[in-house]
């Protein structure tokens, strides 16, 4: 149904292919128990093929020197105050994003290092209110690779303002998922007609192998 | 079909209501001929509607002394150097958005007054790379209705901006559109799950009238 | 010497006074163990004078039902890489500045409650990769009252920030103070003829206590 | 006297060499008549060194094929409504920064070429309210180099954001301004401990030189 959207926008001028640059970078969205987790409010049993393929993106972003970054949630109570917390009642459900608590940390599966930055993000994207931006521009990344949860909320917002930086965007279409297939499907579409491209998990570590950072 | 991403995200805890505030002010989103003409790359035959009850609604608005904003999107060549204009085809496109040319000014029965700011955004985003929030804060506003197009890019993005600033938004339902009404329709529902309120226009014009500014 | 400058940019159309608005809040600047302990590289004997003028106002503050914002900065050895980090060689320097530390912790005469947030800033401005724009704006903040440290960096930054958002902006000459006593004095009139009103306590407490919240 | 507060940062960690990096950019602050013109509120005669050195760096610039860019200030009397028209009561005075005024079009001796954009910005900052970093990272640039005025403000304020943004950012000693020699000499100590490195043009040129774009 949506492929009728897709037509129409590619008719309109939209859906140029970006490409990838010269320095890539790997931004991982929200891999922890919060979303992973069926038993968490916002949480998907469906989500594992989404982890697995990060993890396996991570062994070849390791191996050829690339940047990793990953991004959580987690509010202090006085933090959620106002119309942000009125739309996003899951903040405050069950203290499924505590700050602190182990809802919000990484799945232990992605096996962080302490070169690889951690940025706590209050909002959809892993650029508002964050240094990221900097984090980016200070190693001379020009491709921003993503990977996570959720399609139409985290990844979606993410892809967006890293578009707008003018970064080259590539959101990897395995490694990215949604607790609802609908809403995957229909985001995964808009983000590769407005903001990224939308690749394959073969050719995006195709391209990390080679073109490996020094 | 998208309905049952709705259940699944109001079972989420998502959609809350945000509500109106005390100070309200109208923004409405890039109605200029680029995006109202069919002529133009990206123009629809199908947003006279939503110019209408825009029109309808800013009467509302100015009798009762709140502030408007309009937007529109205008690049010199210069501007568009990168993978954003890579993804965004049309930019370049038969001079749909040049700056200066009759395509990005605002559509003339919109009847912009002096004392109503014109925003020329980059950007899907009314923020982003404009000083909007300053007007904004600068007037005391906590509640943003938002009109214009396209639903699926600068309705929802400026949404999401707006959102991450903590105001209460609004979408005017019967006053956004989109060349494609499943991408209406489909990202009407993400907006209202994760940003804004979607308030039909009757609603909203109650409540502007209740609410005068001063 | 400095007040040659204020004579010619008062000539020339700066330092206007801004003024109170009608919500104020107020943002406590950096009063951590590492600026505050002469043992720490940044640290200085001379701001405990700023400290008690700071807890003096949080009195009035608390009482009157303003609400409060701390700012600290902490930094992950992964977050300073690049120029960033190599102009602030403090940043690195006897782990003056590491997360989790005691030494970017707040001084606990400030008493920080639980409802008033604690901002961890990577840069001077307190609004500078942090979401503080959105507690402000969710809690119809249009008067920023700052106190803190240092009036050359941190001070002046934020003042900066707050003015660029269009907040009324108020330095309180007692609770602001430098390791510098001259480059205390000379950005404090910058920040007069620029971004903000310097203003004594006795006139800030007063203010809070004519205009209490609610 | 303002050597003591340079000596005192030196010695608290402050005021690394940040160096040249790979790719430069030079940005050129407010060389327009509204600044340069002593008939206009904030003009002062004194900026013609400004001036010539700027245009003596952009030749350099141009035969060595660096990205260059140029900032001015103008406002729609809409645009300055709330505390920050209050502070700059200049921006209204004799319209010495009316939109579309040529107190605000940039000198011609600058020569301003059609792929160099103009950036017109709200603030102190040409990265605040503008896309300014979108189109640095869109030509992946690490290195800003920044020439015109004023040294107290927009200079400063404009090498903090690049500073922030995890830029190398370099001050050329000759080529910046201010109408108060006072603040210059201050404010130029300042940005060298907390920002920029301030460099001669002599050595700014022969980096240019050096390191040619393509």
């Amino acid at each position: 149904m949506y492929e009728e959207v897709r037509e129409l926008y590619l008719g309109s001028g939209f859906g140029g292919r970006v490409g990838f640059g010269k320095r890539a970078a790997v931004v991982v969205i929200d891999m922890a128990k919060s979303w992973l987790d069926p038993s968490s409010p916002q949480g998907s049993a469906d989500l594992e093929p989404v982890l697995d393929h990060t993890i396996q993106l991570l062994q070849v972003a390791r191996m050829t020197g690339h940047p990793i970054f990953f991004t959580t949630m987690a509010f202090e109570k006085a933090d959620v105050q106002g119309p942000y917390g009125r739309k996003m009642l899951h903040l405050g459900a069950r203290g499924s994003l505590d700050a602190g608590s182990d809802m919000v940390a990484l799945d232990p599966r992605l096996e962080r290092r302490a070169e690889e930055p951690l940025i706590v993000k209050p909002r959809a994207s892993a650029f508002w209110g964050t240094p990221f931006d900097s984090y980016l521009v200070g190693r001379s990344i020009d491709t921003l690779i993503i990977t996570g949860c959720s399609t139409s909320g985290c990844v979606r917002a993410t892809a967006e303002s890293a578009h707008n930086l003018n970064l080259n965007v590539v959101v990897v279409r395995e490694a990215v998922g949604d607790r609802s297939p609908i809403a995957h499907n229909v985001n995964l579409t808009d983000i590769d007609l407005r903001y990224a491209d939308v690749v394959g998990i073969d050719e995006v570590s195709n391209y990390l192998e080679a073109n490996p950072i020094q």
